[in-house]
């Protein structure tokens, strides 16, 4: 309460992204799958853009859930990679809860599938554990509206801020000078409608 | 505040059903009546699967409102079975509190027909008694998403919490681990889309 | 907080309709007209069921906003009346507070037309001088479902409580044995649902 | 082809009343239960403004589909009243088709639950006898919108002229001077939002 | 048939605008208000852009449907204006008919409130007297869409195509060269969107 | 146009089930899995319970597509069962055809995944080879409700009629009186607003 | 929570109109274009007619972001013009907060697109800076409505009150007599709806 | 009527893409930038794949339209290109007609921005002409769903077919033996759910 605006800080923030495997994505129906896969891969390139710490994991991955998604798997060769044997809960996972201290980061953005249970979980666990958790609301997905508005009810009644890839990358970067090029080609790639009005404004220019 | 993850944990918990009866179920129009019937069954599965307490209550069941579907009371042979015989908020009925109170247990999960009375009142009254309380929003219906949601609104204000029966199942779980043929088998019973996952991949297996 | 269930005491209850006027229900359209007719009327034989004290007002009358709807009048022909002479909080006409400390009580159910400015305003008031407040959700009607939404965020951030009609009844009632026959007709009347069940019920018992 | 507007006379129609019993009404799901059952009423009140012959049938009514609405049964105490046997089809009941033949009508509206049966099987058998066919789309329900597309495309297809009882009941009537006031209180008897007009227009006069 | 294109030829076209009342507005609720009135603004001018002949009708207007919006007497000061005592199809009136006749024109556009009977009836019965008829569905606006998918369908199976305002505009005026800057204004003057095009194109080319 | 009702008949009927395979289902949005599931396994119900020729048939099952999903396989254990080897309509495939025709029947029930391809194809093959056609709609699944709506329209404009599975058994049983006891329950396993109607009938006549 | 009803006061209100852009505006899908202009230019009039202290910003509007609307350049020709150099958040410019804090009020009305980066973020910041702070919900957009409710939902948890342009209107305005004609016409020229009600009393007024 | 089935045959068929140019793009709004941009694409694969002879225009490319989508002028560098300089229809310019000539092809597979004015009207001229001609529904974008029904009739009504892109790569393959390889990645580039499966499968074959 005393702190009414906590802000994303791009010195301070690490990014888990939890169960996007090929099989679990066959589960999630709250969103298109050409907009959830973009949406996923937007958040991924936000996470190298800003050179943001990353932890990847999984669960059962060699069983029906299927290999995590390769595009996030080459973007990351150098992330922590924790495939749980078992737990649910990612932060029941000593390799995971260890590889997120080592980052030395307070504020987590945590994505994944499904919203619910594969988000949810280690959301609240990580509220408990005092750090700043920023739910991906776009790059998390699940099996219909109605879960995820109850889920997205649950993690904001436990002081988890829910916010878009749009809106991460806009308060990480802070200001285009910052880097113009790289953050409007960041957009582009993952907006086609930014990418239009980019094309439009570049013909005209030539 | 204090304690912002309050965790369903399997040996505290108690499942109560409410009024999931023949004649009320036709009031229920914010899910399709399959989905329905299959999250409801889902629940029952997952009280049954955890081994917790179960208790079964109806309204006025020789009226229009109707018996009890006939699953419930089939996999529940043993369960407390209150028929109230007019209090609308069953927390009234002291027949009820009492088979609540004896279970022993501080979390309850609560689901029923319709969602803004049969549930919302004995999971408010249930948050004045002081238990941690759990909605199961998808195993408890209404008459419109417009109902539900005001209905929501007032248990999450007064600090339930909101869940679907797949995180609850996953939650209650924990860890694969401790029983991977039973609770993979609960969620391809009541997911296709999860069963066909499970199916691809035995054909492939073999 | 230490309170967290405030429910609905019949003994304690005023009944607020703000502005249900021919001219400016043509302005409602998160509801269809149908449907908010019923659950106008809904909400009006339920104050009258429970011979809740009932204030009426209207803003403008004679000008395009247009008459109270004749149903209201003609049930309530005893109730305060207060044609507002400009006010659009009815909380600053100093009759309508007056009227409302008359009734001496200190649950007060609002509903009306339109929900973000004759519900709203009110309510606010209302809570801060220190009333229990529950707005009727599906009494009260707007412009879309986007309006509706900020509304009823904006007043629950302030602590009132949001139910339908039904739940309303549900919670007055408290027990089908206060009077089976009337509190059954009067939902008979507004939820052919209900009705149905109810004549397929008759039939079979003759 | 020849003749493209084949247009309602009020001399030659014959209405039909399809299986509007009670617990078939729970199965209906494309109109919300509020809206369906003006609907139903408001072609009754065309049929009996209209002094149109009209039929009422039903299908196994004794058993769980439930007694006709009753309200039909008190508007129409002299129809034809074909209890079905058995037939799904009621065009395969021969009472029926003689009740039809009686009547001495060609145009036929028929209206029922639910659409893709009761409805879409006498229609397309009535258009095979020579008849022309009127299908009134909302005094007809179903399911859910998916079954009732595919049973307007079919019928469609056939030759179904498929209107609204409002639209049956303006080109029924023609010129507003053959009955204003009778004509204007039966709008405004199911639509309040034409009676809300009606109202405001009457104050202003007054 | 053997003429699958039928095409709108501006110098055979007349406009029909049946019953744009302020109360009849009132029921239109397929369209948002802020949407609808701009459709038939739209409409209004393409007639006035290409001169048109236009003709104004309404039904009723010293009653609840209430006079026609001022909008449409200003920009068609001149226009045919058929106040009907009491006609609900305008094709049933014979000064309309005699208006239309006398325009010379084979094609009509015809737009209206309510689709299903004041747009559908003159339609079908043009079709009929040998006319090629357009129904400009966005400029026609009834209860809800159910509605109008009946309504739709009636009108196609009977020969009548359908189209927008913006498919009228651009049939009409074939090729931008015959006036840019004119049909331009046009479209920005309805489309925000394409308006925003042209303001970024203007201040790049500054 | 000489037969406008082209009915089933349960002696000439044939069912063609195409590539329901567990991989391809995961593609299927324009229906909840659980809709879903239930509409292919009451279309199995309808073909077993009326002794309809069945014909399987499955593209690359050994692949990506994943197999047949095994409910159907033990249904129709004796049924021909047209593994492909490539074909991608399965009208393109000699065993397929010689297996319809084998089975001598003139009308051809297909439904299947997804809806533009493995069921619209071979349904306009089978039209221009002279059957009579009928889609099963909600036992045919696809990406979403816009491409379902240009499959049903193309297949509709073709001759193709579509059929709801509740409206293929209405059609075929024609009369309940030909098997009450098996009818019923057919209808009670696959629609829970009907079962619910069944169990409340059935306890009051206890 | 001591005072419940943070309350719109006309003399200590601000507006800030946040990079309502040519080019941004063609990201903003959870409005239909028509709608998101009026509800623009309503906040715009409201400023105006209460003559509330207001301030634009725009962000890089040289590039494909797109100019100012033009409508609101001429209607504030005197406002504080901040065209921001690079900063995302508003309030991260320092000529934007001297700007707010030359006007010496207390209360700041934000909208802007897109809701979640250019309204969210200076709406938190100047709560943390101890503003009231009322964003206005319709007059910002963004690109689609998941996205708005995580950013409704992440202002709300902070404390920022959301509000649609009618319920400013109504709250600046208070009582009717202040200036009925005034503030009749904003409301008409902004709400087809209403000026339908006006035009139809006014001329049975004649 | 003779030819129920007109079949796409690869040998026949030429591509139409119509108006995919920046500026217009920002007016579709029927579908998701994302989705719509892959469907776009997908065509552009399929015409690619199955080399197919494909003609490019646009209309007013140096004004605010904008230019053409960079990767479709990238894909097809050979292809005829023909820049309007001011008729709305495509088929109005001689050059665009010369073009489809030349290919020597009777099927053309048309898709473009807006459906009803850019994509509606070559499709009327062409089937006019005498080609067979299908649409491609998902490729082709315009401001609303309501627009694009009422264009979907107007074509359909003229003897147009509907095809998704899905639907038109599945009629132009035919057999998977033709190229198994090929046609699977053109499908796992642009369904994301199709991707999975591959995934899961390899890495099972691992």
């Amino acid at each position: 309460m005393s702190k009414p605006y906590v802000r994303l800080n791009k010195d301070d923030v690490a990014v888990l992204m939890v169960d996007h495997q090929a099989g679990l994505l066959s589960l999630v129906r709250d969103f298109d799958p050409d907009v959830f896969k973009n949406n996923v891969l937007a958040l991924a390139d936000i996470a190298s853009f800003f050179e943001l710490p990353t932890i990847l994991t999984t669960s059962f991955e060699d069983g029906p859930n299927g290999p995590l998604v390769p595009e996030l798997k080459e973007m990351f060769p150098e992330a922590p990679y924790i495939a749980r044997p078992g737990q649910i809960n990612a932060w029941d996972n000593e390799d995971f809860v260890a590889a997120v201290k080592a980052t030395g980061k307070k504020q987590l953005l945590i994505a994944g599938v499904v919203t619910e249970v594969c988000v949810a979980f280690p959301a609240l666990s990580a509220v408990e554990a005092g750090y700043d958790v920023f739910v991906v609301t776009d790059a998390s997905g699940t099996f219909n509206p109605v879960t995820r508005d109850a889920a997205w009810q649950r993690m904001s009644q436990a002081g988890v801020q829910l916010m878009s890839w749009f809106a991460v990358g806009g308060e990480l970067h802070r200001d285009w000078r910052n880097d113009i090029e790289g953050f409007g080609g960041l957009l582009a790639g993952h907006l086609p409608a930014y990418s239009n009005l980019m094309q439009s404004y570049a013909q005209q220019a030539r």
